[in-house]
């Protein structure tokens, strides 16, 4: 008797449905059945006695999980393809994060119940994870000064960017360079923040300003939030209103004194935050920095959380804790 | 006859120290006569014939000038006997940025008249350069609103921390790493960048925050600056302002459109500056990012600019335009 | 009851002593009960509940097992010190590898049986890990050519030189940068490579050449053998006298086509092998490519298979495969 | 009056044209009237005033000189129509270098003469330059044992491989890691290697293995020489050989000791060798370690000196020496 279900992964070949698949290994109750890729289709999945097919020679009625690692534009097809032969599908795409075709976006630790038996979830955008999990609970204890712009300085390693041939991510263009992209509202997820901090705060979300940075290492997120507070707010509040929100959360990390680097947290399925206080300013402001691996937490760690909550699961099944 | 200004480098197995020396090599009325390091005393000087010496081989009245490129603390003694023996001196470290001992604080392209002629300069540190080339227009104009906070986020390369072992600058701690560094106002140069300001305002400056950043490369910063704006004040307002303030200036290149990256500037000496309209917010802000090389406009570059303008030669004399 | 073994881990601060600490996380039947470390006591151990002792804090009677991460020098004292005091030990330095003191040189792969029970372990040098193990089983089958010279070109991260503050091993000096080092014979691997050869071949090694070079990446060793070979072998045959005598070895991984790189095994205990011919030479030659992460297999997961072997349990306990 | 010649640069956009445009723009005697990119028709080319346009678009009977830096397959079409409309042409694919078309294979130090007033001349490969030039000397004195096998363990930056975009040169992909490619005969330059070395033997060239490795780094090529010796040869006889062959030579830098490392040569155009005894072997060896910017010696910088002998200037001039 098979006490398994039987995962898809869509995409499979790009570094994020690598590391899924590298997850899905160790997980005791879910295992990979097909793993897709045009581009690699026959050769050996890694870790895996398969070999990748192309999308189109699954049969997703033999799934019961499928996880789309393609990219944003080309998921949704494949992903409302898969629930209705019967999948429950996590998107890591950004097609539907808007809420299309009814998908849940799934961060468990702000929205797990209505996660919780799902069919199909929109997994969320790196810089978007590491941002609402550190501000949820500031936001929720009211100690932001929402009349003020929160600036969010944010640095990625260059696999969030996919595994695609761009000249624009060669070894030659990337290395010993680090430079701002996507400034303004340009990047994707510019709206999917504003969003998040919209539902936070039932509308009245204060204005952020987001700057992505391209870093020269392969992998990680570090986000620096200089954030408005009220009155006599410190870097105290700000990590006991971390501590009260996250103290059964086995996937957020935080500091009680310090600052996480981009190292602290890489292949760790974890948000580790800290803050620090700003001295000098007579407005309040306290600095925030959240780390997490783009990869793990910031993509297939946090999408194999939401597979597990929608599956019934233990959420952290197969998680390093 | 000799048409040379003689120089001595003191301290000049360093980072900073190396650079000045490769510089010098090109500087058609500069030679250097000597060159110290008591680590590597009796080695040879890579692009010169000389082997390097300790600094109290050195005697002073035979340069008529002198760099000091030792660590904050260890070099104001040797800047100052140098200075006594006849020689006019730059200290390229922190120990006289305030003003002691009648040192001049040399930003050529802000406060060239006061360093013309002069025997004593505090060359600027790294970071603050930046800041205070970017902004001085801006502050000028009168675009900036001072009653919000300016916030100041960094990232430079290693090189900037030094040539000295310390477990921390290992490669095995920085790769693959980023970090923030010094926040608060517990870096060094958060003072300077206040006094800088206060300078340039007569006193009214804004308020700043400050994060710098550790990067894994070895030379270059990059500065992103969240530049609160008095009304409808926009990217092209602030290249304008830039545009007219530099016009003439060799050494600071305003970029019509894009942001520079790391390694627009590495290697040359030259602040690199650009702007972005932030979208979405009510309250006006740009975006700023200045690029430019730690090791040579950032320090041994600039420099050369203060120590042509105290010996009377023209300012970008040996260095590439 | 107690059904751990406590172990403690002298030099826990630098990185293999780190890596052993996190490896040990994982193993079902030993704890670490202390880690000691002269530069960071009182700190926090990473991943566990402890905090860093000075090693004579250390109470060796209450530990089954020591392993000793000190370098190479100061180890071998602390080593003897706690086998006197009960119990067993693996000395990761290169004190002990020439068999002071008794101690047994651990590759389990090639002498198991020699390492079964004992109560001294010198784990091998990173650099002869990889190179013992390519070409024991090229000596066994009788396809080297013994009186020609094999050439072995070494590249190694650099947390294979330790963690202390040099300045040849700062960020600033390794990036960018590729160098041979330790040639001729300087290097320390040198005579550990020859032992293990001459052990192998009953007195009549090969001759062979060893050149390491400094990689600037953090961790893996990638060596290029030169093997010269007898008569017709090629690629297909070397790859063959692998299978045979790595069938059930789970920490030798065996590449029927293509050669590993850096990556391939980096943060696994294993060494990836793999071959190819060499082309347009008269006198036979094969291509040899060993791959290992200098850390795991070259450092603490070979140190988790000895401990395993001294104290009765299974070789792989707490090491995935 | 005009005394300058004119310079068209085809394939202008890839890193060895800009490296290429780069030197042009110090040349005192060159200057680039046109650069070509079909990707990047219409972009400002940085460091001039022009804009690149399509090959296609260039007249180039209005250039004395053109170089091409197209990929290989793709220059020699564009190299033939340039000489028919009148001009020289330096091609620095690897499409001429067996001497189609009349080409001239240069190598200047090795030979000048059949360069000098030439009109079609095919630029060495990176690899090639390094190994001839080190090789050269030692072939003509006599030392090296040509009845052994020459062993080439070489390393290159990744510029080598060009600008294009394929998913294995991706930042992604190449960071961290380290990796033999193009083993046995299978890189282009093995053939080129054999033949140079033929020339320089009169057909009866020593054996040789070649190994080319990526490095994780921008530029540069470090090549380690195991090279078999006639009887008492040591390291100070190789290096005699250099000095007497390279005294007068601007770009040939020999070291009496120690070994250059990778970025000894960065940016410089310069073949920097260095040689150390090998102790042990009863067969007499000595390593030998050529350093060079692959982007520099290895391509433009050579192919400036291949065109200063054309054109009858002097040959170093426009390059540092």
């Amino acid at each position: 008797m098979n006490n398994y279900a039987t995962a898809a992964v869509i995409g499979a070949s790009g570094y994020t449905g690598q590391e899924l698949v590298r997850l899905l290994g160790a997980h005791p109750a879910i295992r990979v059945g097909a793993a897709t890729s045009e581009a690699e289709a026959g050769a050996p999945v890694l870790g895996t006695g398969l070999r990748y097919v192309p999308s189109a020679a699954v049969d997703f009625s033999e799934s019961e999980l499928v996880f789309s690692c393609l990219p944003t534009g080309e998921s949704a097809g494949w992903a409302l393809r898969a629930r209705e032969a019967g999948a429950r599908v996590v998107d890591l795409s950004a097609d539907l994060r808007e809420g299309g075709a009814g998908a849940v976006y799934g961060v468990p630790e702000l929205w797990r119940e209505a996660i919780r038996g799902e069919d199909l979830v929109a997994n969320p955008g790196c810089y978007p994870t590491g941002i609402l999990l550190a501000l949820a609970p500031l936001l929720a204890a009211g100690v932001v000064d929402r009349t003020r712009t929160i600036v969010i300085d944010a640095a990625s390693g260059v696999t969030g960017a996919g595994r695609s041939a761009k000249r624009e991510l060669l070894f030659g263009e990337v290395a010993d360079d680090y430079r701002a992209y996507g400034v303004g509202n340009e990047h994707r997820h510019f709206a999917e923040i504003a969003a998040g901090l919209a539902r936070l705060c039932s509308g009245e979300a204060p204005e952020f300003v987001f700057t992505p940075h391209l870093l020269p290492v392969r992998r990680g997120i570090l986000e620096t939030l200089y954030v408005p507070v009220i009155g006599r707010t410190g870097a105290a509040e700000v990590v006991a209103a971390w501590n009260e929100a996250y103290a059964e959360e086995p996937f957020v990390e935080v500091w009680r004194e310090g600052l996480p680097t981009l190292r602290t947290s890489v292949q760790r399925n974890v948000v580790v935050v800290g803050a620090a206080d700003v001295t000098g300013v007579e407005q309040g402001m306290v600095l925030v920095v959240a780390s997490f691996d783009n990869l793990v937490k910031g993509a297939a760690g946090q999408a194999l959380q939401n597979a597990n909550l929608m599956l019934g699961l233990c959420e952290h099944e197969g998680l390093q804790r």
